[in-house]
Protein backbone atom coordinates (compact mmCIF):
# COMPACT_ATOMS: atom_id res chain seq x y z
CA UNK A 1 0.00 0.00 0.00
CA UNK A 2 0.95 3.45 -0.31
CA UNK A 3 1.26 6.35 1.09
CA UNK A 4 -1.24 8.29 -0.27
CA UNK A 5 -3.63 5.31 -0.39
CA UNK A 6 -3.37 5.32 3.64
CA UNK A 7 -3.74 9.10 3.78
CA UNK A 8 -6.95 8.55 1.64
CA UNK A 9 -8.66 5.47 3.40
CA UNK A 10 -8.00 7.64 6.42
CA UNK A 11 -10.06 10.60 5.15
CA UNK A 12 -12.52 8.19 3.77
CA UNK A 13 -13.02 6.54 6.75
CA UNK A 14 -12.33 9.53 8.84
CA UNK A 15 -10.42 7.24 11.18
CA UNK A 16 -6.66 6.29 12.17
CA UNK A 17 -7.51 3.24 13.89
CA UNK A 18 -5.36 0.15 14.05
CA UNK A 19 -7.10 -2.36 15.82
CA UNK A 20 -4.18 -5.07 17.25
CA UNK A 21 -5.38 -8.60 17.30
CA UNK A 22 -3.55 -9.77 20.71
CA UNK A 23 -5.70 -12.66 20.32
CA UNK A 24 -5.09 -14.79 23.13
CA UNK A 25 -6.89 -18.15 22.85
CA UNK A 26 -7.74 -18.00 27.10
CA UNK A 27 -9.84 -14.68 26.24
CA UNK A 28 -11.55 -16.39 23.65
CA UNK A 29 -15.11 -16.56 24.38
CA UNK A 30 -16.07 -19.94 25.40
CA UNK A 31 -18.76 -20.45 22.86
CA UNK A 32 -15.67 -20.00 20.10
CA UNK A 33 -13.39 -23.24 21.60
CA UNK A 34 -16.25 -25.48 19.41
CA UNK A 35 -14.93 -24.17 16.24
CA UNK A 36 -12.41 -25.72 14.25
CA UNK A 37 -10.12 -22.62 14.96
CA UNK A 38 -11.44 -20.47 17.57
CA UNK A 39 -8.43 -17.98 17.41
CA UNK A 40 -9.31 -17.22 13.35
CA UNK A 41 -13.53 -17.28 14.36
CA UNK A 42 -12.45 -15.30 16.81
CA UNK A 43 -10.71 -12.65 14.37
CA UNK A 44 -13.25 -12.93 11.69
CA UNK A 45 -15.89 -11.62 14.38
CA UNK A 46 -13.56 -8.67 15.11
CA UNK A 47 -12.29 -7.55 11.75
CA UNK A 48 -16.42 -7.53 10.40
CA UNK A 49 -17.19 -5.82 13.92
CA UNK A 50 -14.32 -3.03 13.87
CA UNK A 51 -13.88 -3.12 10.02
CA UNK A 52 -16.07 0.52 9.35
CA UNK A 53 -14.49 2.36 11.97
CA UNK A 54 -10.70 1.68 11.38
CA UNK A 55 -7.98 1.93 8.39
CA UNK A 56 -5.35 -1.19 9.49
CA UNK A 57 -5.06 -4.47 11.27
CA UNK A 58 -1.89 -5.55 13.62
CA UNK A 59 -1.91 -9.25 14.69
CA UNK A 60 0.66 -9.70 17.50
CA UNK A 61 2.24 -12.26 16.08
CA UNK A 62 3.58 -13.47 19.59
CA UNK A 63 -0.04 -14.40 20.58
CA UNK A 64 0.02 -16.68 17.49
CA UNK A 65 3.59 -18.25 17.71
CA UNK A 66 3.14 -19.57 21.15
CA UNK A 67 0.61 -21.93 19.67
CA UNK A 68 3.07 -23.47 17.37
CA UNK A 69 2.14 -24.35 13.90
CA UNK A 70 -1.56 -24.15 14.48
CA UNK A 71 -0.95 -20.62 15.58
CA UNK A 72 0.47 -19.58 12.36
CA UNK A 73 -2.53 -21.69 10.38
CA UNK A 74 -4.44 -19.20 12.85
CA UNK A 75 -2.48 -16.31 11.42
CA UNK A 76 -2.57 -16.96 7.66
CA UNK A 77 -6.63 -17.09 7.55
CA UNK A 78 -6.40 -14.06 9.66
CA UNK A 79 -4.13 -12.01 7.12
CA UNK A 80 -5.74 -13.38 4.32
CA UNK A 81 -9.46 -12.63 5.75
CA UNK A 82 -8.48 -8.87 6.04
CA UNK A 83 -9.34 -6.79 2.83
CA UNK A 84 -6.61 -5.25 0.79
CA UNK A 85 -8.01 -1.97 1.36
CA UNK A 86 -6.82 -2.30 5.00
CA UNK A 87 -2.71 -1.79 6.23
CA UNK A 88 -1.63 -4.69 7.68
CA UNK A 89 0.95 -4.97 10.18
CA UNK A 90 3.02 -8.08 11.69
CA UNK A 91 4.32 -6.74 14.66
CA UNK A 92 7.12 -8.96 15.24
CA UNK A 93 9.63 -6.97 16.44
CA UNK A 94 12.49 -9.02 14.06
CA UNK A 95 15.74 -7.91 13.45
CA UNK A 96 19.05 -9.82 12.80
CA UNK A 97 21.72 -9.88 10.21
CA UNK A 98 21.55 -9.43 6.38
CA UNK A 99 20.82 -12.81 5.73
CA UNK A 100 18.52 -13.62 8.29
CA UNK A 101 16.40 -10.11 8.27
CA UNK A 102 16.08 -11.33 4.43
CA UNK A 103 14.74 -14.55 5.70
CA UNK A 104 12.08 -13.26 8.16
CA UNK A 105 10.87 -10.57 5.46
CA UNK A 106 10.09 -13.84 3.71
CA UNK A 107 8.07 -14.52 6.23
CA UNK A 108 6.06 -11.81 6.54
CA UNK A 109 5.80 -10.52 3.04
CA UNK A 110 5.99 -13.85 0.35
CA UNK A 111 3.25 -15.57 0.76
CA UNK A 112 4.71 -17.99 -1.64
CA UNK A 113 7.08 -19.16 1.20
CA UNK A 114 5.34 -18.47 4.53
CA UNK A 115 1.87 -18.50 3.53
CA UNK A 116 1.62 -14.48 4.78
CA UNK A 117 1.27 -11.28 2.84
CA UNK A 118 1.16 -8.05 5.25
CA UNK A 119 1.91 -4.48 4.23
CA UNK A 120 4.35 -3.97 7.09
CA UNK A 121 6.42 -5.36 9.67
CA UNK A 122 7.71 -4.11 12.97
CA UNK A 123 11.77 -4.29 13.78
CA UNK A 124 14.16 -3.20 16.25
CA UNK A 125 16.83 -0.87 15.58
CA UNK A 126 19.83 -2.51 17.80
CA UNK A 127 21.26 -4.25 15.36
CA UNK A 128 21.51 -1.14 12.43
CA UNK A 129 21.29 -0.63 8.98
CA UNK A 130 21.55 -4.08 7.70
CA UNK A 131 19.16 -6.05 9.59
CA UNK A 132 16.84 -3.56 8.31
CA UNK A 133 17.18 -2.56 4.77
CA UNK A 134 16.64 -6.43 3.76
CA UNK A 135 13.07 -5.99 4.90
CA UNK A 136 12.95 -3.02 2.27
CA UNK A 137 13.81 -4.99 -0.37
CA UNK A 138 10.52 -6.03 -0.46
CA UNK A 139 8.92 -3.94 -3.28
CA UNK A 140 5.47 -1.58 -1.65
CA UNK A 141 6.35 -3.20 1.82
CA UNK A 142 6.74 -1.13 4.83
CA UNK A 143 9.25 -1.15 7.88
CA UNK A 144 7.37 -0.01 11.14
CA UNK A 145 11.05 0.68 13.12
CA UNK A 146 10.98 1.31 17.17
CA UNK A 147 11.79 4.31 17.96
CA UNK A 148 10.15 5.16 21.83
CA UNK A 149 8.02 2.48 22.67
CA UNK A 150 5.37 2.58 25.65
CA UNK A 151 7.06 -0.08 28.19
CA UNK A 152 8.17 1.24 31.59
CA UNK A 153 11.75 -0.44 30.06
CA UNK A 154 12.17 2.23 27.39
CA UNK A 155 13.35 4.06 29.97
CA UNK A 156 16.18 1.43 30.46
CA UNK A 157 17.91 2.47 27.03
CA UNK A 158 15.92 4.51 24.58
CA UNK A 159 16.28 7.74 26.50
CA UNK A 160 19.99 7.49 27.24
CA UNK A 161 21.89 10.69 26.02
CA UNK A 162 24.26 9.88 23.20
CA UNK A 163 26.39 12.82 21.70
CA UNK A 164 23.30 13.82 19.08
CA UNK A 165 20.56 13.25 21.21
CA UNK A 166 18.82 10.42 23.34
CA UNK A 167 19.18 7.13 21.11
CA UNK A 168 15.71 6.84 20.18
CA UNK A 169 16.42 10.27 18.49
CA UNK A 170 19.65 9.30 17.09
CA UNK A 171 17.48 6.04 15.85
CA UNK A 172 14.94 8.44 13.82
CA UNK A 173 18.23 10.68 12.49
CA UNK A 174 20.15 7.88 11.27
CA UNK A 175 17.64 5.28 9.89
CA UNK A 176 16.25 8.14 7.81
CA UNK A 177 18.97 7.88 5.27
CA UNK A 178 17.69 3.96 4.70
CA UNK A 179 14.30 4.52 3.80
CA UNK A 180 11.87 7.70 3.61
CA UNK A 181 8.17 7.96 4.44
CA UNK A 182 6.76 6.14 1.69
CA UNK A 183 8.51 2.90 3.15
CA UNK A 184 9.26 3.54 6.96
CA UNK A 185 7.33 4.10 10.29
CA UNK A 186 8.03 4.63 13.16
CA UNK A 187 6.74 2.97 16.70
CA UNK A 188 6.25 5.57 19.23
CA UNK A 189 4.16 4.85 22.44
CA UNK A 190 1.29 6.84 23.49
CA UNK A 191 2.66 6.74 26.91
CA UNK A 192 5.09 9.06 25.50
CA UNK A 193 3.50 12.23 24.61
CA UNK A 194 5.66 14.17 26.11
CA UNK A 195 8.10 13.62 23.83
CA UNK A 196 6.04 13.41 20.20
CA UNK A 197 6.12 17.20 19.29
CA UNK A 198 10.42 16.62 19.50
CA UNK A 199 9.78 13.59 17.52
CA UNK A 200 7.64 15.33 15.30
CA UNK A 201 10.47 17.95 14.37
CA UNK A 202 13.20 15.08 13.40
CA UNK A 203 10.08 12.94 11.21
CA UNK A 204 7.93 15.31 10.00
CA UNK A 205 6.21 13.39 7.37
CA UNK A 206 6.37 9.80 8.38
CA UNK A 207 3.20 7.82 9.62
CA UNK A 208 3.40 6.93 13.42
CA UNK A 209 2.47 3.81 15.00
CA UNK A 210 0.92 4.51 18.33
CA UNK A 211 0.55 1.90 20.57
CA UNK A 212 -0.53 2.17 24.18
CA UNK A 213 -3.55 4.22 24.35
CA UNK A 214 -6.77 2.37 25.84
CA UNK A 215 -5.37 -0.68 28.43
CA UNK A 216 -1.59 0.61 28.37
CA UNK A 217 -3.54 4.87 29.74
CA UNK A 218 -1.82 7.17 26.93
CA UNK A 219 -3.90 9.52 26.08
CA UNK A 220 -5.39 10.23 22.23
CA UNK A 221 -6.37 13.65 22.75
CA UNK A 222 -2.56 14.05 23.22
CA UNK A 223 -0.79 11.97 20.65
CA UNK A 224 -3.37 13.55 17.91
CA UNK A 225 -2.60 16.95 19.00
CA UNK A 226 1.28 16.80 19.08
CA UNK A 227 1.42 13.68 16.49
CA UNK A 228 -0.95 14.68 13.81
CA UNK A 229 1.09 15.88 10.45
CA UNK A 230 -0.47 17.14 7.07
CA UNK A 231 -1.32 13.73 6.15
CA UNK A 232 -2.93 12.57 9.24
CA UNK A 233 1.16 10.57 9.89
CA UNK A 234 -0.52 8.46 12.54
CA UNK A 235 -1.66 4.99 12.51
CA UNK A 236 -3.29 4.67 17.05
CA UNK A 237 -3.24 0.87 18.10
CA UNK A 238 -6.12 -0.20 20.30
CA UNK A 239 -6.31 -3.91 20.78
CA UNK A 240 -7.17 -5.03 24.64
CA UNK A 241 -9.77 -2.83 25.41
CA UNK A 242 -11.36 -3.29 21.31
CA UNK A 243 -11.04 -6.98 21.45
CA UNK A 244 -11.91 -7.83 24.87
CA UNK A 245 -14.67 -5.00 25.32
CA UNK A 246 -17.04 -8.04 26.72
CA UNK A 247 -15.67 -11.88 27.45
CA UNK A 248 -19.18 -12.51 26.27
CA UNK A 249 -21.00 -14.09 23.38
CA UNK A 250 -21.78 -9.92 23.21
CA UNK A 251 -18.30 -9.52 22.27
CA UNK A 252 -18.23 -8.54 18.82
CA UNK A 253 -20.58 -5.92 19.04
CA UNK A 254 -18.67 -4.43 22.37
CA UNK A 255 -15.67 -4.75 19.89
CA UNK A 256 -17.44 -2.53 17.55
CA UNK A 257 -18.79 0.07 19.97
CA UNK A 258 -15.79 0.38 21.15
CA UNK A 259 -13.66 0.89 18.00
CA UNK A 260 -16.46 3.42 16.79
CA UNK A 261 -15.90 5.39 20.07
CA UNK A 262 -12.52 5.95 19.22
CA UNK A 263 -13.48 6.79 15.53
CA UNK A 264 -15.83 9.17 16.45
CA UNK A 265 -12.97 11.19 18.50
CA UNK A 266 -10.04 10.48 15.79
CA UNK A 267 -13.08 12.40 13.47
CA UNK A 268 -12.77 15.48 15.62
CA UNK A 269 -9.11 15.38 15.90
CA UNK A 270 -8.98 15.07 12.12
CA UNK A 271 -10.94 18.30 11.74
CA UNK A 272 -8.87 19.81 14.82
CA UNK A 273 -5.40 18.97 14.29
CA UNK A 274 -4.74 17.93 10.42
CA UNK A 275 -2.33 20.31 9.59
CA UNK B 1 20.52 -26.85 32.23
CA UNK B 2 22.93 -25.46 34.44
CA UNK B 3 25.55 -23.20 34.39
CA UNK B 4 28.00 -26.23 36.03
CA UNK B 5 26.31 -28.77 33.49
CA UNK B 6 27.01 -27.36 30.62
CA UNK B 7 30.73 -26.46 31.57
CA UNK B 8 30.60 -30.19 32.42
CA UNK B 9 29.78 -31.26 29.10
CA UNK B 10 32.61 -28.32 27.70
CA UNK B 11 35.74 -30.27 29.40
CA UNK B 12 34.18 -33.69 28.58
CA UNK B 13 33.79 -33.10 25.14
CA UNK B 14 36.91 -30.26 25.15
CA UNK B 15 34.52 -28.35 23.12
CA UNK B 16 32.69 -24.82 23.23
CA UNK B 17 31.32 -25.59 19.48
CA UNK B 18 28.02 -24.12 18.97
CA UNK B 19 26.56 -25.65 15.82
CA UNK B 20 24.27 -23.27 14.21
CA UNK B 21 21.56 -24.81 12.45
CA UNK B 22 21.19 -21.85 9.93
CA UNK B 23 18.75 -24.74 7.15
CA UNK B 24 17.69 -23.40 3.69
CA UNK B 25 15.69 -25.14 2.26
CA UNK B 26 17.14 -23.94 -1.23
CA UNK B 27 20.91 -25.55 0.02
CA UNK B 28 19.56 -28.71 1.21
CA UNK B 29 20.81 -31.40 -0.82
CA UNK B 30 18.87 -32.48 -4.25
CA UNK B 31 18.16 -36.14 -2.53
CA UNK B 32 16.68 -34.93 0.34
CA UNK B 33 14.27 -33.10 -1.33
CA UNK B 34 12.44 -36.17 -1.80
CA UNK B 35 12.11 -37.01 2.29
CA UNK B 36 8.65 -35.49 3.61
CA UNK B 37 10.57 -32.88 5.54
CA UNK B 38 14.23 -31.89 3.80
CA UNK B 39 14.32 -29.53 6.58
CA UNK B 40 14.56 -31.96 9.62
CA UNK B 41 15.90 -34.67 7.33
CA UNK B 42 19.07 -32.53 6.50
CA UNK B 43 19.19 -31.68 10.54
CA UNK B 44 18.72 -35.25 11.72
CA UNK B 45 21.88 -36.01 9.19
CA UNK B 46 23.83 -32.76 10.77
CA UNK B 47 22.87 -33.79 14.12
CA UNK B 48 24.29 -37.18 14.25
CA UNK B 49 27.48 -36.30 12.56
CA UNK B 50 28.88 -33.18 14.69
CA UNK B 51 27.63 -34.45 18.17
CA UNK B 52 30.92 -35.56 18.91
CA UNK B 53 32.57 -32.41 18.52
CA UNK B 54 29.99 -29.96 20.09
CA UNK B 55 28.51 -28.95 23.11
CA UNK B 56 25.07 -26.90 21.57
CA UNK B 57 22.90 -26.66 18.83
CA UNK B 58 21.33 -23.16 17.73
CA UNK B 59 18.38 -23.59 15.10
CA UNK B 60 17.92 -19.85 13.66
CA UNK B 61 14.32 -19.68 13.93
CA UNK B 62 13.72 -16.88 10.71
CA UNK B 63 14.64 -19.80 8.40
CA UNK B 64 11.98 -22.18 9.90
CA UNK B 65 9.75 -19.27 10.00
CA UNK B 66 9.97 -18.15 6.32
CA UNK B 67 8.46 -21.47 5.60
CA UNK B 68 5.10 -21.05 7.31
CA UNK B 69 3.65 -23.86 9.48
CA UNK B 70 5.41 -26.77 7.81
CA UNK B 71 8.69 -25.14 8.79
CA UNK B 72 7.51 -25.01 12.55
CA UNK B 73 7.07 -28.68 12.75
CA UNK B 74 10.96 -29.61 10.76
CA UNK B 75 11.92 -26.91 14.05
CA UNK B 76 9.77 -28.73 16.58
CA UNK B 77 11.48 -32.06 15.32
CA UNK B 78 14.73 -30.75 15.31
CA UNK B 79 14.77 -29.59 18.90
CA UNK B 80 13.11 -32.77 19.81
CA UNK B 81 15.86 -34.88 18.23
CA UNK B 82 18.76 -33.28 19.59
CA UNK B 83 19.85 -35.07 22.95
CA UNK B 84 18.95 -33.64 26.51
CA UNK B 85 22.73 -32.86 27.12
CA UNK B 86 23.12 -30.39 24.52
CA UNK B 87 22.09 -26.76 25.65
CA UNK B 88 19.68 -25.50 22.43
CA UNK B 89 19.69 -21.89 21.31
CA UNK B 90 16.02 -20.73 19.83
CA UNK B 91 18.28 -17.88 17.90
CA UNK B 92 14.72 -15.34 17.20
CA UNK B 93 16.44 -12.08 18.54
CA UNK B 94 12.53 -11.45 19.69
CA UNK B 95 11.49 -8.83 22.83
CA UNK B 96 8.33 -6.85 23.23
CA UNK B 97 6.61 -5.70 26.12
CA UNK B 98 5.91 -7.58 29.03
CA UNK B 99 2.76 -9.58 28.45
CA UNK B 100 3.83 -10.41 24.81
CA UNK B 101 7.93 -11.55 25.65
CA UNK B 102 5.17 -13.58 28.30
CA UNK B 103 4.17 -15.28 25.35
CA UNK B 104 7.73 -15.16 23.17
CA UNK B 105 8.70 -16.88 26.14
CA UNK B 106 5.76 -19.92 25.95
CA UNK B 107 7.03 -20.00 22.31
CA UNK B 108 10.29 -21.49 23.44
CA UNK B 109 10.14 -23.04 26.17
CA UNK B 110 6.62 -24.25 26.67
CA UNK B 111 6.61 -27.31 25.26
CA UNK B 112 2.79 -27.96 26.42
CA UNK B 113 1.61 -24.63 24.33
CA UNK B 114 4.09 -24.64 20.99
CA UNK B 115 5.62 -28.20 20.86
CA UNK B 116 9.40 -26.48 21.56
CA UNK B 117 11.13 -26.76 24.71
CA UNK B 118 14.91 -24.91 24.18
CA UNK B 119 17.12 -24.23 26.86
CA UNK B 120 18.04 -20.57 26.39
CA UNK B 121 16.63 -17.66 23.45
CA UNK B 122 18.18 -14.90 22.19
CA UNK B 123 16.69 -11.39 23.02
CA UNK B 124 17.21 -7.98 21.39
CA UNK B 125 17.86 -5.14 24.59
CA UNK B 126 16.39 -2.13 22.83
CA UNK B 127 12.56 -2.48 25.24
CA UNK B 128 14.53 -2.76 28.36
CA UNK B 129 14.31 -5.05 31.75
CA UNK B 130 10.18 -5.89 31.10
CA UNK B 131 10.93 -7.12 27.81
CA UNK B 132 13.17 -9.51 28.89
CA UNK B 133 12.50 -10.60 32.07
CA UNK B 134 9.11 -12.32 31.16
CA UNK B 135 11.58 -14.95 29.81
CA UNK B 136 13.37 -15.32 33.07
CA UNK B 137 10.00 -16.43 34.56
CA UNK B 138 10.24 -19.54 33.50
CA UNK B 139 12.50 -21.69 35.85
CA UNK B 140 15.68 -23.22 34.10
CA UNK B 141 15.70 -21.27 30.88
CA UNK B 142 18.28 -18.81 29.75
CA UNK B 143 18.09 -15.01 28.13
CA UNK B 144 20.89 -14.91 25.88
CA UNK B 145 20.76 -10.61 25.04
CA UNK B 146 22.07 -9.04 22.54
CA UNK B 147 25.61 -6.94 23.38
CA UNK B 148 27.81 -5.93 20.39
CA UNK B 149 27.03 -8.10 17.45
CA UNK B 150 28.74 -9.55 14.48
CA UNK B 151 27.49 -7.30 11.35
CA UNK B 152 28.16 -4.05 10.26
CA UNK B 153 25.36 -2.19 11.08
CA UNK B 154 26.51 -3.39 15.17
CA UNK B 155 28.64 0.87 14.61
CA UNK B 156 25.09 1.99 14.03
CA UNK B 157 23.76 2.38 17.60
CA UNK B 158 25.28 -0.09 19.70
CA UNK B 159 29.15 1.42 19.86
CA UNK B 160 27.42 5.03 20.14
CA UNK B 161 28.52 7.22 23.42
CA UNK B 162 26.13 6.93 26.62
CA UNK B 163 27.54 8.58 29.76
CA UNK B 164 29.11 5.21 30.73
CA UNK B 165 30.44 4.01 28.03
CA UNK B 166 28.94 3.12 24.74
CA UNK B 167 25.52 1.75 24.59
CA UNK B 168 26.67 -2.21 24.67
CA UNK B 169 28.44 -1.38 27.58
CA UNK B 170 25.66 0.01 29.21
CA UNK B 171 23.36 -2.89 27.87
CA UNK B 172 26.01 -5.00 29.93
CA UNK B 173 25.92 -3.02 32.93
CA UNK B 174 22.10 -2.70 32.67
CA UNK B 175 21.07 -6.03 32.67
CA UNK B 176 23.49 -7.57 35.00
CA UNK B 177 20.82 -6.44 37.35
CA UNK B 178 18.32 -8.83 36.00
CA UNK B 179 19.99 -11.88 36.50
CA UNK B 180 23.26 -13.27 37.06
CA UNK B 181 25.68 -15.50 35.05
CA UNK B 182 23.48 -18.68 35.82
CA UNK B 183 20.54 -17.62 33.76
CA UNK B 184 21.74 -14.76 31.08
CA UNK B 185 24.72 -14.97 28.66
CA UNK B 186 25.39 -12.18 26.08
CA UNK B 187 25.95 -12.36 22.39
CA UNK B 188 29.19 -10.82 21.23
CA UNK B 189 30.28 -11.27 17.73
CA UNK B 190 33.38 -13.09 16.57
CA UNK B 191 34.45 -9.89 14.61
CA UNK B 192 34.30 -7.63 17.59
CA UNK B 193 37.61 -9.38 19.27
CA UNK B 194 39.00 -6.25 19.67
CA UNK B 195 35.78 -5.45 22.44
CA UNK B 196 36.24 -8.72 24.42
CA UNK B 197 38.65 -7.78 26.54
CA UNK B 198 36.43 -4.73 28.08
CA UNK B 199 33.76 -7.15 27.77
CA UNK B 200 35.42 -9.59 30.27
CA UNK B 201 35.62 -6.72 32.39
CA UNK B 202 32.25 -6.18 32.78
CA UNK B 203 31.00 -9.27 32.42
CA UNK B 204 33.46 -11.66 34.29
CA UNK B 205 31.61 -14.99 34.78
CA UNK B 206 29.25 -14.98 31.94
CA UNK B 207 28.89 -17.23 29.08
CA UNK B 208 29.18 -15.35 25.96
CA UNK B 209 27.86 -16.67 22.71
CA UNK B 210 29.98 -15.67 19.56
CA UNK B 211 28.53 -16.09 16.08
CA UNK B 212 30.34 -14.91 13.26
CA UNK B 213 33.39 -17.07 12.85
CA UNK B 214 33.53 -19.27 10.07
CA UNK B 215 31.82 -17.43 6.93
CA UNK B 216 31.57 -13.74 8.86
CA UNK B 217 35.46 -13.78 8.91
CA UNK B 218 36.09 -13.92 12.70
CA UNK B 219 39.17 -15.20 14.21
CA UNK B 220 38.43 -18.42 16.59
CA UNK B 221 42.22 -17.66 18.14
CA UNK B 222 41.47 -14.17 19.56
CA UNK B 223 37.88 -14.88 20.69
CA UNK B 224 39.29 -17.66 23.04
CA UNK B 225 42.17 -15.89 24.10
CA UNK B 226 40.75 -12.42 25.25
CA UNK B 227 36.87 -14.24 25.90
CA UNK B 228 37.55 -17.16 28.09
CA UNK B 229 36.86 -17.38 31.98
CA UNK B 230 37.87 -19.97 34.09
CA UNK B 231 34.22 -21.98 32.98
CA UNK B 232 35.40 -21.51 29.79
CA UNK B 233 32.32 -18.49 29.29
CA UNK B 234 32.42 -19.05 25.25
CA UNK B 235 30.14 -21.15 23.12
CA UNK B 236 31.29 -20.25 19.53
CA UNK B 237 29.09 -20.57 16.95
CA UNK B 238 29.74 -21.95 13.38
CA UNK B 239 26.86 -22.31 10.67
CA UNK B 240 27.23 -21.93 7.33
CA UNK B 241 30.80 -23.18 7.46
CA UNK B 242 29.60 -26.61 8.98
CA UNK B 243 26.33 -27.61 7.48
CA UNK B 244 27.00 -26.47 3.71
CA UNK B 245 30.92 -27.62 4.55
CA UNK B 246 29.27 -30.00 1.13
CA UNK B 247 26.21 -29.53 -1.34
CA UNK B 248 26.52 -33.02 -2.15
CA UNK B 249 25.21 -36.01 -0.95
CA UNK B 250 28.42 -36.55 1.47
CA UNK B 251 27.55 -33.09 3.41
CA UNK B 252 27.01 -34.45 6.56
CA UNK B 253 30.66 -36.10 6.53
CA UNK B 254 31.98 -33.22 5.85
CA UNK B 255 30.00 -31.46 8.26
CA UNK B 256 31.67 -33.46 10.94
CA UNK B 257 34.98 -33.08 9.55
CA UNK B 258 34.58 -28.99 9.81
CA UNK B 259 32.91 -29.68 13.37
CA UNK B 260 36.51 -31.96 14.56
CA UNK B 261 38.84 -29.23 13.69
CA UNK B 262 37.04 -26.74 15.11
CA UNK B 263 37.15 -28.97 18.21
CA UNK B 264 40.72 -30.21 17.89
CA UNK B 265 41.47 -26.50 17.71
CA UNK B 266 39.14 -25.69 21.09
CA UNK B 267 40.61 -28.34 22.74
CA UNK B 268 44.05 -26.18 22.15
CA UNK B 269 42.61 -23.15 23.81
CA UNK B 270 41.26 -25.29 26.36
CA UNK B 271 44.58 -26.22 27.36
CA UNK B 272 46.31 -22.45 26.83
CA UNK B 273 43.51 -19.94 28.21
CA UNK B 274 41.47 -21.34 30.54
CA UNK B 275 41.60 -19.11 33.86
Amino acid sequence: MTYEALFEHIQQKQSYLCVGLDTDLRKVPAHLHREPDPIFAFNRQIIDATADYCVAYKPNVAFYEALGPRGWESLQKTVEYIPKTYFTIADAKRGDIGNTSGLYARTFFDASSSGLDFDAVTVAPYMGRDSVTPFLDFEGKWVILLALTSNVGSDDFQRLPTPEGTLYEQVLRTSQTWAGPDRLMYVVGATQADALQQIRQLVPEHFLLVPGVGAQGGSLEEVSRYGMNRSCGLLVNASRSIIYASAGPDFAEKARQEAQVLQLEMARYLEKYLG
